[in-house]
């Protein structure tokens, strides 16, 4: 079993995730959070939002930020009037390229596929100059285990090869010669391939009773365009000055040709993000701000900082309109991948919607040390989150497996704030006043923060349950305790246990979360 | 301008609500929330969540429960796989009866197509018996208005009308005759309405590249059938016994012919379901708890009872699986209308989703009174509410125009739980220690609730923004303040002023909250 398999069992197991609809066979890049998953999954969105949005103080100059700043949210619609996706380029430019097998009717993601470029050094063979593809991503870890498959295949055909290389296959399917040799994989013959072909990634849907072009509306692919096209409704109600930030959370769709790797990869997820508007020439200064900000973010949450990059990125990946851009990744089972990206998009989006809107969006100055007051469209820097990525960073980063005298458990080290259970409460004895002294415990804790009562079954076993389920605390309640009004308070992480009063379990808990 | 435009005005004005992708001429039927719309959004569903699924005690027999039960969330996608609205029914039976206006192009739905039958006692006029079709629904302002222009429409052709009535025009469309004879709205010659055809209300969309019957999928239309294909998922991991409630809250879509009523009926809205299981004997006293919860819950959070309506439902309106079914109503500005429906389904969608999946889905009784283990099919009891329509009776019923010292005001009683900002902080001099005396009490606040300060223009002005804001304090800080400690507690409602210690401030606000 890989750890990836190990932490999708338990998802399973315990409550956190189902596969969208499963008595029906399941879908394909659905998936469902069950009753612990829905509060974890909250718990980092109310985190986010009181982190980024609704706490923020707008009348400090916090840490390393250039200048104070004023943070709103909004909660825009998922379909949206389709213009809105003429103008961001998505009609025309969201797409992937897409070839499929005329053998096998698999379709791939032609970024994805790889090829062994087998160049002969003798003619002899009679595979000639054939290439041969394999399927997966350079950071999958499909890919490592296809790639050993498939040396093994070829070294099955070819004898005696004298060297081969790996290619990415995208950059020469469109060559009609080389794609006649190339060997899909499961396929018997070369040349089963179609040329690549872009596919748009957002869902189509139509509004209304007919079904024609003058109705075809889309599933939003990004939350980021319902705060662009909000930004003069904001300025003109919410009394907010430059530099300020929208933040958003909502869910997305992308028509993904392979879903993959659990929740990472899905065709239905949900977005934290932030616009941040400011002046072109403190652009920089914000960039930067916000790239550490959202870096520190995870790790304050309790994510391992050897699992966490921040990657800038070279001036050759950067999208035309970008003067930054910086992706944070972790080290997920299945490699490392982007779990949120910040990026400098200078006025391109404000800029495209004026020009395709025919409103005046531009940002009205009145800065009283100014004399004249100017309009211009402010520079944006956007930090674009994952609800799922981080739930499933965050899951990777705590699935820990240890012994306990002698005996292997599995626990989940959520940070407390995360966890969605804070605390378990659990009764020894069910005799003298029990288990009512108990409940009395847990009916309080439960006024203040989610907790759990469970009297059930061998207090080992109650342990395991709650540390998979990532409780940071369990109470146990024995004969002293009512005598001395005194608890024993185990710490999931390190399993130790201290004897306190019953009046400092909040206390204890609170200064924790 | 009428009540709901008034209130769609401060929506808009106050950062409330603004319709979808606005700077586009819009989207019908969606809408957008801005900054304090997000904020009483948000509060609406955390405090449904907190009340009914969250801090629920499984331990203890609430009031009028018939015993003791346990409640857990969930969070299901939003595209399934389409065999769920194959058993569900929604792809049979989910649609709304349309008409066309082959003049005008314009779309009826059909029920809601009103006719006026013109009964002509003499048989002197050119217009024969002819119908006039005029559109709305019984429960709609506009209808009202548009009865009475059609009555002016009406008098204007025929002179000595003796006698008409007001038809629903449904029954009556399919006949050729009547329909023939019918002017519909705007056009010129009757007959031009089709006959009605029903119109499924699912979104469609295809799911993968391909676009056929194969790859079609729906936006689900409500949530409850994501609670019901996780039952069994919910059974095996949570460890709940029977009675038992799973909560949801998220987007729902609906292809409405026509939305209307601001966000009383769009095409894109949230639900906040509960679909509870229990025994069969036992199901009509949950339904009774249920109904009687539901409805103290609006009470509860400040809606007057008498804009409050328990409507229950007689033999004849149930659907043909329900034992019994209640709306909670809200006397909204355009009629009285529903707010949430309470139903007792029986166990018809269990047994659907097991014919349909081939899946067991009976839950295994293990009470330990009982000698043998057996199997069935719980009942389920099912609360149904529109986070939109709570939000829209919210706003309706806390919206108020008053007068104070003889000016005119509006303002928002909300309740201080689901008012977007708690408190505001007023500074009312810039000298001596000002503004940051008030500033260092605005940041004490801010870490314990959603607060707001204002240091800009007259005392009267900020004061009018928080009431239509829905503040229920303005904390002011004068002078004295910084002398003796004390701020002036203003309440929004009663606008009373309260000299108060700064450091009284925090419990006075939480005993409210």
């Amino acid at each position: 079993m890989t750890q990836m398999d190990k932490i999708i069992s338990l998802c399973k197991r315990r409550g956190f995730i189902f596969p969208s609809s499963e008595i029906y066979g399941g879908l394909n890049g659905s998936w469902d959070f069950g009753p612990l998953g829905v509060e974890l999954k909250n718990n980092i969105k109310s985190t986010w939002w009181k982190d980024m949005v609704s706490s923020h103080d707008e009348t400090i100059n916090n840490k390393s930020a250039p200048s104070k700043y004023a943070m709103v949210g909004i909660d825009s619609s998922i379909i949206m009037n389709p213009l809105v996706w003429e103008a961001s380029g998505h009609v025309g430019g969201f797409s992937d390229p897409m070839v499929d097998c005329k053998e096998t009717k698999n379709r791939y993601r032609a970024d994805q596929l790889i090829i062994f470029s087998i160049i002969l050094k003798s003619n002899q063979s009679k595979v000639g100059n054939h290439y041969y593809a394999s399927i997966g991503t350079t950071d999958s870890y499909e890919t490592l285990e296809l790639l050993e498959q498939h040396k093994k295949q070829i070294k099955n055909i070819i004898k005696n090869i004298n060297n081969y290389e790996i290619k990415i296959i995208q950059e020469h399917l469109s060559e009609n010669d080389i794609r006649e040799n190339v060997l899909a994989p499961g396929a018997k013959e070369p040349g089963s391939l179609t040329p690549p072909r872009n596919f748009n990634l957002m869902f189509e849907t139509h509004v209304g009773a007919l079904k024609n072009k003058t109705t075809q509306a889309f599933l939003r692919p990004e939350t980021a365009q319902g705060i662009f096209v909000n930004f003069k409704n904001i300025c003109d109600t919410s009394r907010v000055k430059l530099p300020f930030g929208i933040g958003q959370i909502g869910k997305s769709f992308r028509n993904e040709i392979n879903p993959r790797n659990f929740i990472f990869r899905s065709r239905e997820f949900e977005q934290m993000e932030i616009e941040f508007f400011c002046r072109k020439d403190e652009a920089n200064e914000w960039y930067i701000f916000w790239r550490n900000k959202r870096f520190e973010w995870y790790k304050e949450l309790g994510i391992r900082k050897e699992n966490l990059l921040l990657r800038e990125h070279s001036s050759k990946e950067l999208a035309h309109y970008a003067q930054g851009c910086a992706d944070i990744e972790y080290n997920f089972p299945f490699g490392i991948s982007e779990l949120e990206g910040i990026a400098n998009r200078t006025d391109y989006d404000l800029k495209k919607h004026m020009e395709k809107s025919g409103k005046d969006l531009r940002y009205l100055d009145d800065l009283e040390e100014e004399k004249d007051k100017k309009r211009f469209l402010p520079y944006v820097i956007e930090p674009s989150a994952g609800v799922d990525r981080a739930f499933l960073a965050f899951l990777c980063d705590a699935y820990t497996e240890d012994q306990v005298k002698g005996e292997k458990r599995t626990l989940l080290k959520l940070h407390p704030k995360l966890a969605p259970l804070k605390a378990a409460i659990l009764p020894l004895v069910k005799k003298d006043g029990m288990p009512d002294y108990a409940l009395e415990i847990y009916r309080e804790l439960k006024n203040i923060f989610p907790v759990f009562y469970d009297e059930g079954g061998a207090i080992g076993r109650r342990y395991r349950r709650q540390d998979e389920a990532g409780t940071p605390y369990c109470i146990t309640i024995d004969g002293e305790s009512l005598s001395k009004d005194t608890v024993t308070l185990r710490d999931r992480d390190t399993c130790n246990q201290t004897r306190i009063h019953k009046n400092e379990i909040i206390d204890f808990i609170k200064e924790h979360i």
